[in-house]
């Protein structure tokens, strides 16, 4: 698990004064580097090849502005070119949104799925979530 | 089904030069706006009770700067006081992007859900989806 | 002078129930593409080379959700390498943002600018604001 | 003067593979929250007074990611009912942008710019840039 804080931005407050549903996706993209860095170190993006093929999100609560939100990463159902990363934002104790999404090991050039090397699986492995 | 034209912004596509799976999210927004209208046509905040509780989507094939998107907007599963839009996004007459997400209609004071009126529905049903 | 009209989308409201200041920007962003197409006719980021060195932006009225936005989109001050584009935002027949942006034609490679050819020039110069 | 660390979000790189103009105005604002609360010390919209009624920003270096981006902010030209907040964004000890945008303590019931009261005054001329 990894852990990243946000302060909610004024601009990522909508018209009914909560975080709109566009900011979340944001943050959890930023709650994601360290697994990025995974499949390139230096964050470089002629390195990683990686692309997003599903984004999911369940909105539990409304989140406010001026309050950090904690972003918690995971990793779950890692396959042989793909993976999944699960991510929670927690405002005031209170667990507001949960996402899924699944990243797959590509290659850009070809245009087809690469199997996901043993080291890297290996890292992205240490940071399971503890399925119940 | 209603249609809507998006050119990607200059800002949209990211570092692999393809619109990053941000900015479709933010378009099929934008396609929704006929529905938001049903529940106020003149899309006023203080009139608009609506909450979205859940975002999903599938990135099917990259899109590019340069060509224009057709979002394509349509409802699904209308139920007491929720209710699916279902979107496309086709560019080149590829079936680029497919997103769901889950809207109720909310009582910002009370926090609750509230029963979507019947003139309401019969709206939202004239732009059903054809389930197969 | 070019015109595109832009719907504010429901995340580009802030907490003020008035179109946040990040959004307009963006929306000048999207009037400027005839631009970028005069330095790539099919918008293509490989062939494309130009940088933004300065943005400034005026906010004079606020804009609201729910009436389309008329984007005015001009050139000013064209030089060797550089040009600005001065552009206007109007909603309900109201003025109500107005800005300016620097492009510079740039190689990437060099990191140099580069003078601007003579038919992009008087393309450029077919839409230049009328100074009063 | 206020430091504020932001990590280049993968959507915020551009075709280009540096840091996209826009991107940087939503770095600035995040910035500039310590200000934000001198008029609302809990960040709360409905007692915070102010509206922006300009922005620049001059773009000095190119962005990328990979590295953090230290942003920061001073007050600058207080007046009776506006001030200026100068902002810089610093990255691998290069100053890559700078920008000013003007904020005015606003009754937004009554369209008027108010007086900055003088304890809210004090707190801006603590952070005032040293000017050469």
């Amino acid at each position: 698990m990894f852990t990243h804080i946000v302060s909610p931005r004024f601009s990522d407050i909508d018209g009914f004064k909560h975080v709109n549903h566009l900011a979340i996706p944001a943050w959890f993209e930023s709650g994601r580097e360290f697994l990025y860095r995974i499949f390139s170190p230096e964050y470089d993006l002629d390195v990683m090849q990686l692309i997003l093929v599903h984004m999911g999100v369940d909105y539990l609560n409304q989140m406010y502005l001026g309050t950090e939100v904690e972003i918690r990463t995971y990793t779950r159902k890692i396959g042989n070119s793909s993976f999944h990363a699960y991510q929670e934002a927690w405002q005031r104790e209170n667990l507001c949104a949960q996402g899924d999404v699944v990243l797959v090991h590509f290659d850009f050039q070809t245009g087809k799925s690469m199997r996901i090397p043993e080291d890297y699986r290996r890292k992205l492995e240490e940071h399971l979530y503890p399925e119940p």
